[in-house]
């Protein structure tokens, strides 16, 4: 379900304000030559949890932005659950990013630039936590230019 | 696709064997009162990972017992691919695990105990790698019966 439909200027003032800093954590990754990727956990208008990719860095592939952002987020709130939480994402959650997400229950995730190989929604039949809206396509275009340049880098 | 049809009965003894040090880990699990779910991440005969839940132990939704190992493993190999690897865990692992085990290529997936409610095969169109062999099955009926004690207990 898509809840963009329904927000406010304010709500989506506010969006943007937050998948910035993602973009800012995503630079972060970008500097250390890892896939551009940054998220940040938002309760209330503090940011309790952030991250970006470090696969490469720890050599490890669960070292996914949202992890570290939805771990730095537990460990700030003292809890497991993530109820009264939005995580923003530069690049639409993976399987296993989806997975942690439906975990904490966030109220609700917000992503930028779509990823039509690896996003969740292209297995049929996955869902995050019925409680959780989704929005999609915040400052999409940013986030996307971030991964271009990257993979432009690659080749 | 289940690989077990054509294990060879050393190859199922070995299966045993490591399946048995996960239900070591699991029984760690049920110690500190969390659901009893313990991994371990073979290379060769070389355990490289090992980890139990620790959910409920450090208020991380993230923290199972098969993420647990799989980081560790990564560390301990210091790559993050495990492709020669097989990861042991005494549950069928939910979709979040499944998306890490997909990452990191390993190359066999051996589980004990089915889970019709989380486990990653109910959600339709969800596979690990094309590579990673599954077997699941081995020494169910252990793995099962910690889950029934731990649940039993809570009631």
């Amino acid at each position: 379900m898509n809840g963009s439909i329904n927000d406010s200027a304010a709500q989506q003032q506010r969006d943007e304000k937050f998948m910035r800093m993602a973009i800012n954590e995503a630079r972060q990754a970008l500097k250390r030559e890892e896939v551009p990727i940054g998220a940040v956990v938002v309760a209330g208008d503090r940011v309790v949890g952030r991250g970006h990719n470090l696969v490469e860095t720890l050599q490890d592939a669960t070292a996914h932005a949202e992890m570290q952002a939805l771990t730095a987020a537990s460990s700030t709130l003292g809890g497991k659950y993530l109820r009264d939480c939005t995580l923003y994402v530069t690049v639409e959650p993976c399987v296993m990013c989806a997975g942690a997400i439906a975990w904490s229950q966030a109220a609700r995730v917000v992503w930028g630039a779509d990823d039509p190989k690896r996003g969740y929604t292209t297995v049929e039949g996955l869902r995050l936590h019925p409680q959780t809206v989704v929005v999609r396509g915040v400052l999409a275009a940013e986030c996307e230019a971030l991964m271009k340049e990257f993979f432009k880098e690659l080749r």
